[in-house]
């Protein structure tokens, strides 16, 4: 049965800190539960309407706590403009720093728009780059627009949090690539398998401090009028770049 | 001075249908006011605090009628989270359909989110491309939420609302890039300079009765286990294929 007192959890969660405070966070509609179903994470409850529940239980593991709501009650719970079918309360686990990079790692520095970090995290995983490290002032990949916004690709791409400017030192080996005014044109460049992409804030850009960290500038040739292209249309075109370079 | 009928008339124009009979649309902030400013869009009235207009008064041509409001006022006619210091209300001018079509045309296939249909202006703008064909059931490019992410781009770029298949038919001679399952590797192409780019809906992909026009079946080739990528992100990898090609 639903309680108010799950009522006010769940709605909680749409704020940072509850979801830190209880390690919890809300994933929503059929697509991406379906995701999460099928990954490792641990879900502690799943909202359902019964509809959902005849079709799916199959999906569904036995020790998963499931709650049958109506439309009514979805709407209570659910952060989406339209309620869904389905709603689940999922752990948050620690995601530990990678040792061994192998691959691309994306570092997102200061990505605060939640729906620009669910497409970066959408696009990293199309591309099969799973990691993300991410600056410890972006947006928290728990935010429900971020987990919107990824389709469910969040399952399958670690996002870290942490100083970026420490990750790169630690691993000096690895050609970092920034783009910049004056970098080499990504036409041009074929970019290493083993590597990092450091995508800057959607109005700043990189920050000053990590720009020296950079060790090969990139540039998306410009023909137009636009002074700038978007945080994560400009990832996705680097990222596009690498999957040319090593495919 | 600032009527209540003034402030009725800016706020009714976030809708569709009052822009429509007015043939008037808002645009706000600095940086997309000044691009407006910048360009042959006809501002009909400026709504400035005092301290924006000393400092932007020569980027004003005369006959455009100034008017001053407080920060409350333009709480009162903005519709951003945060008020910005300068808003317009502009002219729709009718924009014919192109009929030489040299170089490259993007064709909107119902382009639904006012997110991505700004950010595909935005793309468009930075690549150089200059004329966009939208099916009329994609979002209005005078929403304000599109006019925001274009981030001042639709200056620069004329869009046209028609059916689609039409269009194509009338310029038979051009060939059609499509994105669909089965289509040639992007990393395996190099589009023609004279073109179209067709991009479908956010969820349902391309249209059915636009398939068969698809000259040139093209993929993004992917790697991972994200089902697809956003609508924005697969035009702006398309287009920056079109740009490595004839660069």
């Amino acid at each position: 049965m639903l309680t108010k007192s799950t009522i006010k959890l769940v709605q909680s969660l749409q704020d940072k800190k509850h979801r830190k405070e209880q390690s919890l966070f809300v994933a929503e509609g059929e697509k991406i539960v379906s995701e999460v179903l099928a990954s490792k994470i641990k879900v502690k409850t799943l909202f359902a309407t019964s509809l959902w529940l005849q079709n799916n239980a199959i999906n569904v593991h036995k020790t998963i706590e499931c709650i049958v709501v109506d439309e009514k009650q979805m709407k209570q719970l659910s952060a989406q403009p339209s309620p869904p079918q389905v709603l689940v309360v999922c752990m948050i686990e620690q995601v530990e720093l990678p040792l061994n990079i192998k691959g691309t790692t994306l570092l997102l520095d200061t990505i605060q728009d939640p729906g620009n970090m669910g497409t970066i995290i959408r696009i990293a995983d199309w591309y099969g780059i799973t990691r993300i490290i991410c600056s410890e002032n972006s947006a928290d990949v728990y935010n429900p627009k971020v987990i919107q916004a990824s389709m469910g690709s969040f399952t399958r791409v670690a996002l870290c949090y942490t100083r970026i400017s420490d990750f790169i030192k630690r691993h000096a080996a690895i050609p970092v690539y920034g783009a910049m005014l004056q970098g080499k044109s990504l036409y041009d460049v074929s970019l290493k398998p083993d590597c990092m992409i450091l995508i800057g804030n959607e109005g700043n850009g990189i920050s000053k401090e990590l720009i020296p960290l950079i060790t090969n500038p990139i540039c998306i040739p410009k023909r137009g009028g636009a002074e700038s292209l978007n945080a994560a249309i400009a990832a996705a075109i680097i990222c596009d770049t690498w999957a040319r370079s090593v495919s």
